[in-house]
């Protein structure tokens, strides 16, 4: 059923898109401000997707680049909706409705920066179902839409058209060089696709899902309950309904560097009690990709590897990952359209140069995974991350 | 006076066309080569630029990259006229002529590639009189022809366009990213506009006075005449016409690398006979830029300079320089609309970081000019370089 969103259900959307978002997808509190600029005490319409029509003209619109780098250039404002009427007049044809590419913390939000300036409905939907750092790592394109022509806007009304046909892959490698020589953050707008091409090919109701995983994680913190049941509560009867916690512990080391337009490293959480023993690793290009347990894996891409607060369940992006933040890592399982062979070749761990195979999170024997939760000691004041 | 250019005329075209090249726009073997291929026993129409109707609609067509690149990375043969389509097809409108950007090797012989694939006549003027290695270093955009939209065409059928508006220099940043990742070579069409602006805009008559040039030399050669002096009789009527032989020596020091998609360096000249004494060096960037004899600036960028062999008088290009070439350096005099405050600064000494100030080349003092000439020892066979 469509519904309408408002600025008061912001926060929470946001919370429960950087949660999906598995470390990756931008900052939250910049994606909110950039649509509560535009939106102010208007609605936007989100779409349920089993209700579009066969012919709806869907065009998705997203921010590219680095996270490390999004967080310290914000948008002009204008960057957005350019990138939509840019394809449109490439394409000679007015979309009816926009709708995200992935989740997260900017990403969730960008489509609904360009709603609340058109007048467009946002589709409750997207193609990743969490975040990945490359274009080419869609629903979409594993079930036959393709990303191009992808249109490119930048802040000083740069105007980049990129066709490559079939060949999502050479379409990213393209679009990344034009993002890097603009300083590292672009704005897209790309698969464009009909109302049945969306039911076909995304993930859906990830806006739904991510506004009820904020809202119930709020909700939980209000009233001095776990806000990790909450999320395993929320997540239980959608297509991410095994949720797993990874380890509790502090963040001991972190290492970042931005290359190639990306933001790549690692996180080392050791345990908060040293006696307890055991190391935890987490590697990242922009998304957690893999997290291990004193070295043998216990969750791997596309499954989900979020890093949140050990009190307040505040998802952490990676750029945000700080030394001695303590903090739980959660393993949540993606749909079983994001497991398919053709999936996991387009993002699973062959596609980020890993060698070790793919292993559902809730497949990943249980010893290996510590069972104790650390007793939530306060109602957590969500301290913003 | 529009006149028609065939299969017979394109080894002398090459010559004159690498000469003015100064060192730049490719490998003239390559380019004959392209042109041959199509063009067979036809004909290609060379249109007079103070003939052309007002509202002729003129889009100049041109390979970009590294000429390191270049020799190795042949094109597929579809990418000249796709680029022309790309942005044919953009602006909703059907060229009537296309033009060179640059003389050179390459750059003079991709325009007729175009013109006999599609039919189109070529407009005899480009937009540097010479070449230079950016997107931004044209008369075009001096006098107020702007290069976007330009479309850029990949072998792989890749399809870019880049619009940036009033900026060149951003225009040639984003250009020269996609270069870049398509694998240092990549194919423009840019800076359309009317016959109007051509008049307006262009250095006229480049391609005949190549052809002119290209021909004179063979036929001094043929004649047992000087082939400098035939150079210097051909340009002294034309707005080329100071030309000073700056060094007579060998090459005894080269030193290129092929950097963010373009090839640098610089290749030290030193007399045949070392007791003459003195020494001579060329910087370069995809073209020379800068030559000092003992440390004294003699000819500098936009005037041309010009590596020939020292008895064939052979364009030698920047790619093509090796040890113990034996080698005759012409300094050239560019029009005085390449020598105008805007002029130099978009392509003189400042736009390549160089402090050294703009001298026309027939300013500089005799005395640091070797007057003598190496006498011409033999017919020249005109090794090909």
């Amino acid at each position: 059923m469509s519904w309408r969103l408002t600025a008061a259900d912001l926060p929470d959307l946001a919370r429960g898109a950087t949660l999906l978002g598995t470390g990756g997808g931008g900052d939250p509190y910049i994606g909110e401000m950039l649509v509560e600029r535009v939106l102010g005490g208007g609605s936007i319409t989100i779409l349920d997707p089993d209700e579009l029509a066969d012919d709806l003209f869907v065009i998705p619109t997203a921010q590219m680049g680095a996270p490390t780098v999004m967080v310290e250039k914000i948008p002009a404002g204008t960057e957005p909706t350019l990138s939509l009427r840019i394809l449109e007049d490439h394409l000679g044809r007015r979309a009816d409705a926009t709708m995200p590419i992935e989740c997260g913390g900017i990403n969730s939000m960008i489509p609904l920066v360009v709603a609340a300036e058109t007048g467009l409905p946002v589709v409750d939907a997207d193609g990743m179902g969490r975040a990945f750092p490359e274009l080419s790592m869609e629903t979409f394109a594993v079930y036959g839409v393709h990303g191009s022509p992808l249109a490119l806007a930048g802040e000083r009304g740069e105007r980049v058209i990129i066709d490559t046909g079939d060949d999502d892959r050479q379409m990213e490698w393209l679009a990344r060089a034009i993002t890097i020589r603009l300083g590292g953050v672009g704005h897209i707008a790309e698969y464009a696709m009909s109302g049945a091409d969306v039911r076909r090919t995304a993930v859906p109701r990830t806006i739904s899902m991510a506004l009820a995983l904020g809202r119930s994680i709020r909700l939980a913190r209000e009233q001095h309950r776990s806000p990790f049941e909450a999320i395993a509560e929320t997540l239980a009867p959608t297509l991410y309904s095994h949720v797993r916690e990874l380890f509790v512990g502090k963040v001991t080391d972190v290492e970042r560097r931005t290359t190639d337009g990306f933001a790549k490293g690692r996180a080392v959480i050791s345990p908060l009690d040293p006696a307890d023993g055991g190391t935890f690793e987490i590697s990242f290009q922009n998304e957690n990709l893999i997290a291990r347990r004193d070295g043998e894996v216990v969750a791997i891409v596309p499954d989900l590897i979020c890093v949140v607060d050990h009190e307040s369940a505040e998802p952490i992006t990676t750029e945000g990952l700080r030394y001695g933040q303590r903090v739980r890592v959660l393993g949540i399982s993606t749909p079983e359209m994001m497991r398919t062979p053709a999936a996991l070749a387009a993002f699973g761990p062959t596609a980020f140069g890993l060698s070790e195979p793919f292993v559902p999170v809730e497949h990943v024997p249980v010893e290996r995974i510590p069972v104790e939760h650390v007793p939530v000691e306060r109602s957590a004041e969500a301290a913003r991350v």
